[in-house]
């Protein structure tokens, strides 16, 4: 027993560093995304250039936690609820690391864009980021608590988030109407208010998996009464 | 020994059921893809629809297949080359779920702009649609016999689609600055087109799950070259 205590310790052990190293991850994605913002809105080309360069620390932690994740599985038979955390974190840092390619996107239209000239087009974006930010803010706090409570609250913010690209697209299209000659330029500030909405998505996903890891029910692909049913 | 194999056995053609699950998926991503595309080109609307109807059906196969390997981890409690197995199929049915999704993109945009007027704007993106089929077909066939040489080979057409992409995007923007009161018509080819061309980023994600299942490497975020090294 004494010998078994020690194994599960052990294992809670590993359990848990795992999780520290995902919500890590998520800081550092949550940081990537809020430097791009300020490095778009503020013209700044070093910032840019870093949230670029720190890119391959968010593939790299990807790729770690998903080589503990397995590991993990192979050396613990983790069955019933450890098992749902580790497929949960699988799920995770994937779309993890997809919101930090989004940063880094983002960070490219500050480079190839630095004109002050472009400034107008960038502005609109900034507080279609800021909702992304704290929609992923948020999420990353219900998962290192578990609380699906959270996570459905999270999970509603998509909404706002979904009006709120709309507007901005309705605004872009506005000036493409106004001065085709920009449209080449404009598309570049659309395609990121795009990759930023999806961010919105991939916070859902992310709510999903904490009620997956929690409820043991996989929510993905029904609809908002359905999933509030579960809860 | 005879009742270690009966097991092996048993777990042997549980694998080979999901693996036969994953294949029968692609198999429909694929007919969903094609079937979009023909709906957008031909102006058929009931086409477009049985697309939309049929994403559940994807979905559904996404979350069984997901099922079927939890519990096959927490039942058979696989190691080395079986879990890598597992591993890859997880990751695999995402990317084909999201395939699915652009499926329902242009089947959408098919729905929605169903005049003839809009006609030349479509047939623009028929040949990126057909290379992206090309991709999946080629890729679910690597997946199928684990090949990791035809998965290197799908790998390269990426680079193809991408090209073609970029010229659909310097045509759709020509008609824009042509006719700007269709921007918001071509924006939504212009997505579309966006979409078909993350697919060949899936195909390319896949094709990474194949070399990690076969060479035991995760080479994502690799170079080409660092990827060739390991093939």
């Amino acid at each position: 027993m004494h010998f078994g205590r020690h194994i599960s310790g052990q294992f809670n052990a590993e359990l848990e560093s795992i999780r520290t190293h995902v919500l890590t991850m998520g800081g550092l994605v949550e940081q990537q995304l809020s430097f791009a913002m300020q490095a778009l809105h503020k013209d700044d080309l070093e910032l840019a250039k870093k949230v670029v360069r720190d890119d391959h620390k968010v593939n790299a932690m990807e790729v770690s936690i998903d080589e503990a994740c397995t590991r993990i599985i192979a050396k613990r038979q983790p069955t019933a609820k450890d098992l749902r955390l580790v497929m949960a974190i699988i799920k995770t840092i994937t779309d993890l690391e997809r919101i930090g390619d989004v940063a880094t996107r983002i960070a490219r239209v500050a480079i190839e864009q630095p004109s002050t000239k472009q400034q107008k087009f960038h502005v609109s974006l900034e507080p279609l980021c800021r909702q992304a930010i704290t929609m992923l803010h948020q999420v990353l706090d219900a998962f290192a608590r578990m609380d699906v409570d959270a996570a459905a609250e999270v999970y509603k913010l998509d909404d706002k988030l979904d009006a709120e690209y709309e507007a901005v697209v309705r605004q872009l299209m506005t000036y493409m109407m106004e001065d085709p000659k920009n449209i080449p330029n404009i598309l570049q500030v659309m395609w990121s208010a795009r990759a930023i909405e999806r961010v919105g998505d991939r916070c859902q996903n992310i709510c999903e998996y904490i009620i997956y890891f929690v409820k043991g029910k996989d929510v993905r692909h029904l609809d908002e009464k359905a999933i509030n049913d579960i809860l």
